[in-house]
């Protein structure tokens, strides 16, 4: 007996049966569960990260450990259980998370409600209180690697949103406005990098509205990207929190002038909704496609098998394997007999791996093999003494080209606009749209009604404090240049 | 405002004021406070754990996650919460487990009660079910690391009894008993090795008895290790799982002969527990004792500075690190010039730095400097032209000793009994005991009752089946020989 989640994970065919540009929720969901990258859990809003997935998170934390430790963060553990009074001590951060929440209710000699963690700044911050004492203790910096629960997801959509995922929460206190406003900016730049040269996705880091940022924060910076379909995609962020948690949470130090001193604080984090964004942003109509750095597998050697040459080509196809392993490339050989090459084929397109050599005899008397790239197809012919070189070059091109077509989809589909018409429009045809809005959470609320869920994404830090320019919506002077979109 | 368990971090004095030998439970306590590992946290039955503690956990990954991938272990990811109707299916692991597990209560569209996990085999076989249709998808290895909830314990034991710890839990699927035994024995034997080569903790390897076997396994294999107070402490645990959960949750499988068949399946896993372990093990009365390989910092450069010869002093100390960091030492210099050399000595030896280096103008005249290991704490000149091949000669010295050390401390007080005065005797002298016995569950509870707690440890893997001894407690006919000790 199963709940009747479970269906939700059955696919008849084999294959991708909807198409990304005609039904996207339905070609990404099937991308995940036929790849074998995640599926829903028997449990409502929940997710199971299948092997596949789990390799992708797992390559991120080993990209972004080594960063964090350039910095000085170091890796640290806190308890899931957060005590109800923790939370009503930061008024503007309770509000914000009280519906995300799902509490244990006491028993025994506990005597309060214990919420599972939507996010740490309260458990960390009442111990950072005890561990801060004196500048020279500052700059604190700690991250934790761990499960997150926002209990009110009851419809999960794979690695997007979820009711638990995986994320890193980084927790740091300084001294001064200036180290903390200028390591929130720098680990959202790391963020970028991480996405761009891992990832292959191109971000815009800006900055969020009052209205859309963090609980509890005195700024919000994020990293957006663009979705195929239109939609934008938060992919991270880093809070700037100003002295608010310290206040709440009595975290003073005795300064360098020997009086007791209010510290600044940031926090900031990424999760495993950049799983979804990268499946997103590079699969196809025959399944997955992973940038090479991040997929399990990178190589797949598919021998075309006849009775009287088996023996020999299996043979070339095992020094395939062996002198591509020697150069640090996750390859391996298919060497299954109950399948055909043209069944392999399909499989490994569909599971995603980045390279496919296929090798049969008539290729052995001529010397060669023929090689496919996963996002390209085609097909081409190479000789076995340059392959090694060949292999590591493709490898290395599908990753940039893969940043560079999807980098060249958002610059495509960034529209300006300068008054209502221009917006909506811009939003049919699926682009994000940038405009010079003056700043106001009502006309945000408004914005969003007329459109059905439209909202401001941030505002580009790299864009100037517009002078003199009108607001699209309300005709005011301009305060900012927001860049809105319809969000994941 | 703290809450009261808070009280609980704070320590006066900086060195350790209680001795080993003495109160080791306060002792303990006092090394992971002072040597800043982890600590209480501000929720009852919980800890923190601080940098220096999860790096040993860190290590602890590193070192597995490669051996479980040459089994074909893959990582993956599922849900923390469990519905309550998944551990109704398992009766005997259903009662195990009942009285430990937390609940989050049904609210909105939820329509049962929903456990944060004690352990994961209910999810996790209700999913293999699914995944296992072919003896051709088998055998299956899936781990996880995660955190872990048993939220009876109310009184926390830094990293050896805690409501909520990190572990990891392999779980797989098998076609045959064969198989499925044999790998349980092999991740035991790793497991073996990991305490002897990573933490220097010396292990007996044994089977446990069927009263302490795990709730729904066949068999239960276990590691041992005798702590220096005499109390035994578990570090891993691998299950043969035989054909029940496989029964309960309907993993069926398509054999090779075409019909259903029923699989075997093996849990196995390791925790946080073995920080505590490592800890307790090798520590002493000036504070915390690591072996090398797991020590977050291995090498700490003191200079003695005076104003004439800082410059020239500190430039040698930069040149140790430099030239040590290229060999992949883990070393750094205490430049602080607001504490003493005496007191920045006390301060790494409480914090468990294996190697103490001191240098200062004499030193250098003579081209030498002072080596300190954290273990022995003698003193040796050394000159700086052969300090590279010292220090690595001395990590791995002191990696060997500690382990040879807490292997002659578990050799010289593993007792023999014959009966019940002897058996008693060796607990008072905190031994642990081996015995022959009548295995029997009454009798393990009577022994247990009488002792206030003593209870069987494990079979020893290596003992052969004891034919025409008497059990030292009934008299009857011996099945098995069995150590027996206090532990934790």
């Amino acid at each position: 007996m199963s709940t009747k989640e479970q269906p939700k994970n059955e696919q008849k065919d084999k294959g991708i049966t909807v198409k990304k540009e005609e039904n996207m929720p339905e070609w990404y969901e099937q991308v995940l569960l036929k790849s074998e990258l995640a599926e829903h859990a028997p449990i409502k809003g929940c997710m199971i990260i299948r092997p596949g997935g789990y390799a992708v998170w797992q390559a991120i934390q080993d990209y972004f450990n080594p960063v964090m430790a350039k910095y000085g963060v170091k890796n640290a553990y806190f308890p899931m259980f957060i005590p109800e009074s923790f939370f009503e001590r930061e008024a503007t951060h309770a509000k914000g998370f009280k519906a995300e929440v799902a509490w244990i209710e006491p028993k025994g000699e506990d005597k309060q409600r214990y919420a599972i963690r939507p996010t740490s700044e309260t458990i960390m911050y009442d111990t950072f209180s005890h561990w801060v004492r004196s500048w020279r203790d500052l700059p604190l910096r700690i991250n934790q690697w761990c499960n997150i629960c926002r209990w009110e997801v009851q419809d999960c959509k794979l690695f997007l949103r979820s009711r638990e995922f995986l994320w890193q929460e980084g927790h740091c206190v300084y001294e001064t406005e200036v180290e903390c406003e200028t390591e929130a900016k720098a680990m959202l730049i790391e963020y970028q990098k991480l996405c761009r040269d891992l990832l292959a996705i191109p971000v815009i880091t800006g900055q969020k509205t009052e209205k859309e940022k963090f609980a509890g924060a005195k700024r919000t910076y994020t990293i957006e990207t663009l979705m195929p379909d239109g939609k934008a995609l938060q992919c991270g962020t880093s809070h700037n929190l100003g002295q608010g948690f310290a206040k709440a949470f009595k975290i003073n130090y005795k300064g360098r002038d020997m009086a007791e001193q209010l510290p600044w604080q940031s926090s900031w984090g990424i999760s495993t909704r950049l799983i979804g964004a990268t499946v997103m942003m590079h699969s196809d109509n025959k399944g997955l496609v992973l940038p090479p750095k991040i997929a399990q597998q990178q190589v797949v050697v598919v021998p075309i098998l006849f009775d009287d040459s088996k023996e020999k080509v299996l043979h070339a196809a095992e020094k395939i394997i062996h002198d591509l392993t020697k150069e640090g490339v996750r390859a391996f050989v298919d060497e299954r007999t109950e399948y055909s090459p043209g069944w392999k084929f399909n499989e490994w397109e569909l599971k995603g791996v980045p390279i496919r050599i296929e090798i049969g005899p008539r290729d052995l008397e001529k010397k060669t093999c023929v090689l496919v790239r996963r996002d390209t197809v085609k097909k081409e012919i190479v000789e076995l003494s340059d392959l090694k070189k060949e292999v590591e070059k493709q490898l290395e091109a599908m990753q940039h080209d893969l940043f560079k077509k999807a980098e060249k989809h958002m610059y495509d589909n960034t529209s300006h606009a300068t008054n209502w018409h221009e917006f909506t429009e811009a939003i049919k045809h699926k682009k994000w749209v940038k405009v010079y809005f003056h700043e106001d959470e009502k006309l945000e609320l408004e914005i969003k009604e007329k459109t059905s869920g439209v909202t401001s994404r941030c505002i580009p830090l790299d864009s100037p404090i517009p002078k003199g320019k009108k607001c699209f919506y309300s005709g005011k002077d301009a305060t900012v240049e927001v860049i809105f979109a319809r969000n994941y």
